[in-house]
């Protein structure tokens, strides 16, 4: 059989796009994991998606889970390898499975190259990736800001305002223009230690003590999923309609680019989706 | 007093502005009305919001207006009337008002009423949107007032104090409060004519002499609130981080374009926000 819309990513790009195409009666294939996206469940409080106040992770993947049962969409929980575009259709390898579908939607997120020791295991446990959404998490405290690009100075710029001292660490070249009150450390991180949260964070020349560590990092290149796909520094080129490069596929999310925000997210999922099924209607009066 | 950012409207886009302008603690100003948005009122029902699934209208403004109180946000129940770009921060006009701002995010929704016959035309030259900002104008004149909302009654109040003869053509249905001088026309309007200034209101089943006519509608066209918005094809034009083409003024939701939905709307009010909130903080560092 062939889908009309096959889903890649089961975080809130994903799962608006499939409740979306779900509303426009589509056959959709949505591939992902049963606890919808890490990044959703280890997030400590989530107050800017708009309509749900005041949630922990676990708070709005429930949300979004109770939505999705409810309109019956199910998560096929394996990891799309390879998307291969055929003209009027695409392969989705699955491992050693195959999926055809009329039409792709990208929805990725964006995966970290490199995590250092430790920055996986503590994340959600005073690792993150946002210094400017969990702040009020650091009131008072000593956080490391970790920038992989010039935009992580704003978060530092940010969270010397709440926190009691801001470290960063840059891990470029550049002319910084930070907060006075920032202390800069050239050097390299190398792992984040804790107990049960993070402590300490060890660096080649350095250890200091911190109570969180941001890593404000770029994103790899999903082309590899995709051959062919055009990328534009480090995320999916789309247009405004959230088509890529490539006929019938589209992309959501933070695949796509910054802002890393859920809503951004899912604002995207439901352009993409409705996107695929106009693109669906033009192909069937064909 | 200067605003960090005045958001204009108060639907899922303006919303999701100011949830998010406040997360980053910028200090904020959101015009609007206390129903939030006739748009999400008046929905039957509502099943593609991700997280919030079979809620009507009332359902989704509850969800909305619980989150914004929340977070402190109060609606400011003006209609801004024009907004002025002075280089360095905005003015925005609500009626005899003044505010500044640094930046300004627009999300006004889109007016489905098309322009009745000479309604652009006149612009300016007899026809108005704000009564009582062109009043003086009209003292001992004729004035036709053609209210699109119930707001729009207090306009034609005020006016009645000043012009010699103010006419009442209400697009909606309702138990008018009008001044006992005002003469209600329960007629369709269909063109406004004149020479070179506006002299005649042409109704389904009757005329009138007038010296000016005014427009209350919801919303007006945002190049005409705002001097020097580019637009496109009748929406207003964004890149990617819903910045407009001046300089610290951004645009988010239906009038930027479809598809016309709450969850696109809401996704962009973010981008916006966060889009503002860099736009400051470029500013303070230079
Ligand atoms: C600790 C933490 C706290 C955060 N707090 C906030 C916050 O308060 N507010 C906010 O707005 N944002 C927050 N964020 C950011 C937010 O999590 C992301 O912006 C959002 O999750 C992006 O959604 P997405 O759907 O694009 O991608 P993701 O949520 O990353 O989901 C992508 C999903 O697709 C799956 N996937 C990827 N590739 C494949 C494949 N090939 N096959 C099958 N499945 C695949 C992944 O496993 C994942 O489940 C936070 C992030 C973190 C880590
Ligand atoms: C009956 C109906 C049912 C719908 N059902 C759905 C649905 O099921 N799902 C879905 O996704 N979408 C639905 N929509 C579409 C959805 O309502 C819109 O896409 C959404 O409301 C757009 O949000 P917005 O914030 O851009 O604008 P709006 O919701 O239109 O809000 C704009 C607000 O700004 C105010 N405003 C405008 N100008 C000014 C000014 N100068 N000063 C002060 N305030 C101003 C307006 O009064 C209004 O309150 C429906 C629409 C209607 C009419």
């Amino acid at each position: 059989m062939r889908y009309d819309i096959a889903i890649i990513g089961s975080g809130p790009a994903g799962l608006s796009a499939a409740i979306n195409a779900k509303v426009r009666n589509k056959n959709i294939i949505l591939f992902g994991s049963s606890n919808l996206s890490d990044k959703i469940v280890r997030a400590p409080v989530i107050d800017n998606y708009l309509g749900i106040y005041n949630v922990n992770g676990e708070g709005l993947k429930n949300a979004f889970r109770s939505h999705i049962e409810s309109m019956d969409i199910k998560i096929n929980e394996e990891r799309a390898t390879n998307v291969y575009a055929m003209g009027e259709y695409f392969v989705v390898a699955a491992n050693d499975k195959m999926y055809e579908a009329t039409t792709v939607i990208l929805a990725t997120g964006i995966e970290y190259t490199k995590p250092i020791k430790g920055e996986e295991e503590f994340l959600g446990k005073g690792v993150g990736y946002c210094a400017t959404c969990d702040a009020s998490l650091y009131r008072g405290k000593k956080v490391a800001i970790i920038g992989y690009n010039v935009e992580a100075e704003q978060e530092a710029n940010f969270l010397v305002e709440i926190a009691s001292n801001v470290y960063y660490i840059p891990i470029y070249k550049g002319n910084y223009s930070l907060d006075k009150n920032i202390q800069i450390i050239k050097d390299t991180p190398l792992e984040v230690k804790g107990k049960e949260y993070v402590d300490r964070l060890v660096l080649k020349k350095s250890e200091i003590d911190v109570d969180g560590v941001f890593f404000i990092k770029d994103s790899i290149s999903p082309k590899y999923l995709v051959p062919g796909l055009e990328m534009e520094k480090g995320h999916i080129k789309v247009d405004k309609n959230m088509h890529t490069n490539i006929k019938g596929c589209f992309a959501a999310g933070d695949c796509t680019g910054k802002p890393y925000q859920y809503l951004k997210a899912a604002g995207e999922g439901q352009i993409a989706a409705l996107s695929a099924v106009s693109y669906l209607d033009t192909k069937k009066n064909n």
